[in-house]
């Protein structure tokens, strides 16, 4: 066997996989590196399918950050409907498997492995029945697409509560389904938030039609006479569905990693320092399948997330062509929109600032998103904690749509990054129009709040 | 003459004035500041202005920030219809003269003056002419009003093009005129950004029905058969008008300060240091009638913004009662909505930058405001300015209202408060999701243009 040899094998095609290679191209114009995707489906926007699900996206095509060529054109090769199934990290090499089942073995010089992460399958019986449906490859999103889009489809039972199960809900609405009901285990929605955020969207939910049960664990899904049936594990309760969608969570993909010697550390995620390196000679990982390191605890979580996906293929990819790049961490920054309303977040809760030791302190405000007298003024709710000794640890935010929700959130990940304390926020020079806020931006009335808040 | 005398004594009741009077009892409550307000509607926020104008605020009374209630509340005793005609600084008294024109000599220990800035006049023959506006008190809004929603009001024209001028004509658009003309002495609208964003914003403004002419000095305005026309120093142009509205811009009202031995320096303006001390023993100065510290050039300039007042009354009513506050500066952060479309900037632009030594460059970049799968993207335009040695110095934003162009800015607004690089902002952790953003929001897009138009 001719072993075939690059400078640079990228394993995975997603976000953390793509970035790796175009900064390493970009950084190092000769250098293209081969990229192995597991399907055919390179620099997809996971985040997109909720939309091309609730037909806002009607081609699923259009969910590529970019096409074949702009990729080739970025610099990447790109080998389709390949996975990488070991790595043999003393010859440097990993072997592949093409979609005719034959292996091949493929030399490196360095490594990127941004397997991702997988749907978390919960222990519920059924979940293979047909008409059960998990957000993981695009194959299986287009047979969801199907069972969605077919006539017979009228009542959608979403299991888990967090940001893709809720906008499924609010794509499955969009659908014009008679019936939607999302079941969570846990006392409320959007877990990632306060339970005081959690219950205005919850009524946002309500009010548009979706029916939510929460504090109910799912036993089990069965058929129904061409139906399914969703089980509550208490035994009561039960919910007939033509479309049962599980969104509870996911779990980073590291099978690979572990066949090069990676280490596997808290949350199963790959260990790997803030240049992305794994320990193993010339092997870094990047993205969903490797922990995260945490700009504000200073030490390693798990938060799988797009933008740090990006962020960190980008470190790696830089690091792999003999720069020296660092992973500045996330801050679990977050947004999502649903209906008519946005919730972001960033930082530190309460209870997460509780739990690594911090004195903290929050604030709870409802204010104007901009001056009233200028029509079509919202309220906009923030909850901003900071330490005892001032410095600013989160936000959450809650509001309507055209409120600048996400980036008033963004202001505060700012800040957060720069170690700022609450009161350093009043000090930002931030612009003002009445039509679009206040002398004081609702972060800062959040901050003087904050400020008066002592006792 | 029994003399009054009062702990703290504001003069101003407009942002600086109250923000100053407010912090000052927020902290001692014991003190209740005497406030001066020349007229009868104190707090009233001049930035609403044209909205009342443009009827989109129908009642004037919604143009407070506060009512007098509320600032009572907030501790503060107002003395409407008072103008401080003189200080004594050496006694520590102001001399104010009430609206039946007697005198009374008021003592003080500290005195805030916030006297503001006036509307400047440009040496334009006939600004007294009726039908003539320019926005400067609340009874001159008043006149202002009742012109332009008189029946026979069909043509207006404004002299300038800044964003007073430029709200004016959305205004007057709103208002179903028939002609709105706007009339600038530089070659461009809106020279608080750069000629391209200009073009564009001028193209928004011809695109409802706006004319506008730059390049062109107004000299004279003139009676014509019960109407007026606007007509140009080269003698060539002029335009018919039932209504002249004067926006050129406004100067430091530093009369009072004078009176107290204040320095008065660059822009006309009262010298004051980041405490918002004038050097006169015992009296403050905050707002537009002062100079500002540019956060960035770390040195003053004049920038007279709501927001700046706001947080140098802030700084100057807790010095006033024993704390130690800095002014942090400005950036000359501003925001302006002009029909579906909004600009904002912040910090430098390559013209300033070059003028103060810096060896700038900037990248001019039009990218979806949000990933384009998702419905209702919309070109969002960003010119970010860095020196060459990566610190970052400014940008500008264009886009349309839904957009978050403005916290967007906020986020540059305060990356720069923090000395970050241009790099630096690849760093941020920010939000994301696919209706409002992308994985790289469209500022760290701006940062990336930026790192790769080296040479």
């Amino acid at each position: 066997m001719t072993a075939e040899h690059h400078r640079l094998v990228i394993v995975g095609g997603s976000d953390a996989g793509i970035a790796a290679g175009m900064r390493a191209h970009q950084l190092d114009p000769t250098l293209r590196p081969l990229v192995v995707v597991a399907d055919a489906y390179p620099n997809f926007s996971i985040c997109g399918l909720p939309f091309y699900l609730s037909g806002e996206t009607p081609d699923w095509r259009d969910l590529a950050h970019r096409d074949h060529g702009a990729l080739e054109a970025a610099g990447l090769q790109l080998r389709l409907d390949t996975r990488a199934v070991a790595v043999d990290a003393a010859e440097h090499a990993v072997t592949v498997r093409g979609s005719n089942g034959a292996d091949q073995v493929i030399g490196y010089d360095q490594l990127i492995i941004g397997t991702g992460a997988v749907p978390a399958r919960p222990p519920i019986d059924g979940l293979d029945l047909p008409g059960v449906q998990l957000l993981h490859s695009m194959d299986h999103v287009f047979a969801f697409h199907d069972r969605l889009t077919a006539a017979s489809t009228r009542r959608a039972v979403i299991v888990g509560a967090g940001y893709i199960g809720l906008e499924l809900a609010d794509a499955f609405v969009h659908r014009g389904l008679d019936h939607v009901t999302v079941v969570e285990m846990a006392d409320q929605v959007l877990t990632t938030v306060d339970a005081e955020l959690a219950a205005p969207i919850r009524a946002t939910l309500e009010r548009h039609g979706v029916t939510v049960a929460t504090g109910v664990t799912v036993a089990a899904i069965q058929p129904d006479g061409g139906h399914l049936r969703v089980l509550a594990a208490d035994g009561d309760d039960h919910w007939p569905a033509d479309l049962v969608a599980v969104a509870g969570g996911v779990r980073p993909d590291t099978a690979l990693a572990a066949t090069a010697g990676a280490t596997i550390g808290e949350h199963d995620a790959i260990v790997v320092d803030r240049r992305m390196r794994t320990g193993v000679d010339g092997v870094y990982a990047a993205g969903d399948c490797v922990q995260t390191w945490h700009a504000l605890l200073d030490k390693p979580t798990y938060l799988p997330l797009g933008t740090t996906a990006h962020k960190q293929g980008r470190v790696a990819g830089a690091n792999a062509v003999g720069h020296d790049a660092v992973y500045a961490g996330s801050l679990g920054s977050q947004a999502v929109k649903l209906f008519d309303r946005v919730v972001a977040r960033t930082g530190l809760r309460p209870h997460d600032a509780a739990e690594h030791g911090f004195n903290a302190r929050t604030v709870d405000i409802t204010v104007d998103d901009h001056k009233a007298y200028y029509p079509g003024a919202t309220d906009l709710r923030i909850r901003l904690t900071g330490a005892a000794h001032g410095r600013l640890l989160g936000a959450q935010l809650l509001g309507h749509h055209d409120a600048e929700v996400a980036k008033r959130c963004d202001i505060i990940a700012a800040a957060i990054h720069q170690r700022l304390s609450v009161a350093d926020l009043l000090d930002l020079d931030l612009t003002y129009t009445p039509p679009l806020s206040a002398p004081w931006d609702p972060v800062q009335q959040a901050a003087q709040a904050w400020d008066s808040s002592h006792g």
